[in-house]
């Protein structure tokens, strides 16, 4: 398999949204990891697309089967990044981005060390402060609540294997275009995708 | 220190040389290592420049000391990457290119192993074969001397942490750049750059 595992993090506000689907669209050989929940599909949301819609039984069982590379508990719902459904995208030949959180990354990288994670900061906490706030509808309070879980996801920057920052959009798409483009390039994935070549060479 | 260090190494005809001139010349934050050599200078070349010209007693006191990173003796000249001038380089926020051989690669990867190294491959032997006998004048024990020579140097494409295949040479270019920026983007790097950013955001 030459496929790659992309794990992309990111403080709320910081772009990382719009940066995956902007890669998605310019890139057809990277897809995104569609994640299995327990909660309501909201309208518009189709299953299999934006989640896999599965009820609590399934979920237990799936979890209690050791086939979630990643789990978690968010307002009485369940999210949780199922093995195989990875495994068969990786195995289909296209790089897979999980977009999770900075615990879900710790627990992908412990399971899938190959995994190469990217996060993505704000260019300034004004910024990010702004890009909370952008409807403007929200209390001083729950602004601060926000600034506060996103200060806390940025704390854990370190433990990613590459880290961009989203001043300009297109800067940052870029960053994350050769981190993709150059994981392609590592001898390990080259020497299989190339072999019948290199045999010929050497 | 957050510049990177990138050793560059191919079989000759493979457009090693043409490439790192390209990359050079698109991005003034790289610079080539300059080898020390015992060698007369050719007509054109300059001091410091295309190589530092030293005589024998200073290479060896070079070597003595132990600044050479790399060392090679090719007909009954000496060549080497100096540890000091390479690092006076990185000092200075330079990324250092090392366009050496394999030979050279393995020892720099022994003293430096943060080096990050790339082989350039040729897009098939019939290409290689015409590109070392481009000038049509050589007789065909010398191509084929050095066809051997050059699938020789091809053997240790396995012991390089990124390969890419010159083909195109706009796509190959395009590959060394990606890895370049991936490299600046690799998060101990990144963590320093912006220290003064990553201070105010967590």
């Amino acid at each position: 398999m030459t496929a790659n595992l992309f794990i992309i993090s990111a403080a709320s506000g910081a772009g990382k949204t719009s940066l995956v689907h902007a890669l998605l669209q310019q890139d057809p050989a990277v897809r995104l990891s569609v994640s299995h929940t327990t909660r309501a599909p909201r309208p518009g949301e189709q299953e299999g697309v934006h989640y896999h819609f599965v009820n609590v039984t399934t979920f237990q069982r799936m979890q209690e089967e050791g086939d979630f590379i990643e789990s978690a508990h968010v307002h009485g719902n369940r999210y949780g990044t199922s093995r195989s459904a990875v495994e068969a995208q990786l195995a289909a030949g296209f790089d897979v981005i999980l977009e999770i959180d900075w615990q879900g990354a710790a627990q992908v990288r412990k399971l899938l060390p190959q995994a190469v994670s990217i996060f993505v900061l704000p260019p300034s906490l004004e910024e990010l402060a702004r890009r909370l706030n952008d409807r403007g509808q929200d209390s001083a309070d729950v602004i601060a609540i926000r600034l506060a879980a996103a200060r806390e996801e940025m704390r854990h920057v370190t433990e990613f294997d590459y880290v961009t920052i989203n001043d300009s959009f297109a800067v940052a798409l870029e960053d994350i275009q050769a981190i993709v483009r150059a994981q392609r390039l590592r001898s390990q994935a080259q020497l299989k995708q190339h072999a019948a070549l290199i045999g010929t060479l050497v």
